[in-house]
């Protein structure tokens, strides 16, 4: 087969971005070289030469033209860079890059240019310093693709998770969970299941309420939104459990009796994930591991990402993970290789 | 030392609280016959009966008696059966006995005769077929010993976790966090943690919501409630940090960052305590291991519980797990041996 060449984007050129996508460089050789998967790294050149000793030598991107043959990898410049970036420390100047990083990625994306994005942590400050307004990853990806109800899922290996509410004030999650919003998000989410691969999806969709409500004495949600849609699936081509109570659906997760859970909001879904994970060392305090992947569904572009952030606290220190990257640039790889199937 | 006495309630006795207990004895024998603890078993005289084949015979208590010699473990009736119990099924009657056995406990603790209680597994439906119209064993206990706001902890090892709510709708959860609340969550924390030999306690309080509200734009209770109450421990002999994104927060906690974690509703502490200790199999589908410990905080007695439910589906298939309840009581032990000194 003729390889696949994802965008990866830099994220803030200030973070760990630069160096952990060194570092999948360096692990991913021996693949880059065979021609199965190509990268576009997307970003600061500037900050890429910094951690090429990591890397090895990395040619910048020529005049982009689809069914050229690509180089194993490459950098696209961003944008000019005004001002250098400095390890570590927040700056509009990061946020800038960050966001025109994704807005290339994405139109080379819609250009079939590339198969799909992997994007780097941004820090949600720098944008704003710099002009863009958004919560995140996600809001921007909505706006730059005109996608109107994407979904998060995080991938941590076989335990998936996708979300009804993100990025929301606790308050206002009960008020997300509609049934349109449900139904988007289980179909979407049995969608990108049969990508990887399992024929019948099964779904355990976790209550809102401790206890699924008890019999409606802690909140109704679970009987009147999130039980009828659960039983409208009755005959469909895959398997829909619910609404289960928080504290076992990821238990039964975990023993393989879902293919994926629907949590109702972000920390229900968030904190089994990276519990999962995530790993802080006893002696230092620092962060070890930091594998999942976070991934976009609904949009009309494949985009997956790390679920960590930009940790400016050890930026350049050589010491960060690049578990997550390779994880995100893997079931990037899944997704794109069925879609164009 | 004297050992201690404590009261083991049995719960519905038509769910696995006779099974895990005959196995908790069957198991903390040499320790029982040593003198060193000994347990007065509460509730169903004929349902212990069922079981002896796995805990050896136990002789039914005579007249309650303060500082007299008690045998290693002892049955004491929470009631005249009405009606036989069906092992498996849910009945006013198991709701019953299972009220009368923590009524008795509850006395029997009041009294000094026990140093504490350790409850199995009830069902509230049973006991609300009973009459009874508690949510749960917590709200049961409050009442009967007039505690105007308990604190249910819950611990597995050295990863416990205290609630600011508990069984209430996620709508009223923001509603729930105030000043004093927090305060006396967190004050009886410590207290609980100095009884467990923790010298200075290190508290991590969960944030409510999603990165801890980022700066306020996804709700404002971590900044407007959490943080002041947190900066005003600033001199105290004890570390509170937060508030912390509830999904780092418990990846820290296990790499024993804190000695407990403050979480803010059900499921953000239940989801992790209970990822870490319950295991099902993935070949059967069955619960594998129950491990975890729900402690009453706040309470004039000492109260600790399994972390699981009565599992009607497995009652009397001798496959349930003890493992839970002998943690519960080692909890207890553990509480009342410096309540004590």
């Amino acid at each position: 087969m003729t390889g696949l060449r994802l965008a990866v984007t830099m994220g803030d050129p200030a973070g760990i971005g630069p160096e952990i996508i060194a570092k999948a460089c360096a692990r991913l050789r021996p693949r880059l070289e065979s021609g199965a998967l190509s990268l576009l790294i997307v970003g600061s050149a500037a900050a890429m030469r910094g951690v090429e000793a990591i890397s090895g030598p990395i040619p910048e991107e020529g005049a982009a033209g689809a069914g050229s043959c690509h180089p194993p990898v490459a950098i696209l410049e961003a944008g000019p860079e005004r001002e250098p970036i400095v390890t570590g420390v927040i700056s509009a100047e990061g946020g800038r890059l960050a966001y025109l990083a994704v807005e290339k990625a994405v139109a080379l994306a819609q250009a079939g240019d590339v198969a799909g994005i992997v994007t780097a942590p941004l820090n949600k400050e720098a944008l704003n310093l710099a002009g863009y307004a958004y919560a995140g990853h996600t809001e921007m990806l909505a706006d730059l693709t005109g996608a109107r109800d994407s979904v998060m899922m995080l991938a941590h290996g076989d335990f998936r998770v996708s979300h009804v509410s993100t990025h929301v004030a606790l308050a206002k999650v009960p008020s997300r969970l509609t049934e349109p919003r449900l139904r988007r998000v289980i179909e979407l989410t049995v969608e990108a299941l049969r990508r990887l691969g399992i024929a019948r999806p099964r779904l355990g969709i976790a209550a809102l309420n401790p206890h699924a409500g008890e019999g409606g004495i802690f909140g109704r949600e679970d009987i009147d939104v999130t039980a009828p849609v659960v039983a409208s699936y009755g005959s469909a081509d895959f398997d829909v459990f619910g609404p289960v109570p928080g504290d076992t659906v990821f238990v039964k997760l975990r023993a393989r009796q879902y293919d994926a859970v629907v949590a109702m909001y972000h920390d229900q879904g968030h904190v089994p994930v990276k519990l999962l994970g995530f790993n802080v060392d006893p002696a230092t305090g620092e962060w070890k591991a930091l594998s999942g992947v976070n991934v976009t569904l609904g949009l009309p572009i494949i985009r997956t990402s790390v679920d960590h952030g930009t940790a400016f606290d050890i930026a350049g220190k050589g010491i960060a993970n690049e578990d997550s990257l390779i994880e995100a640039i893997d079931f990037a790889l899944q997704l794109a290789a069925t879609r164009t199937r």
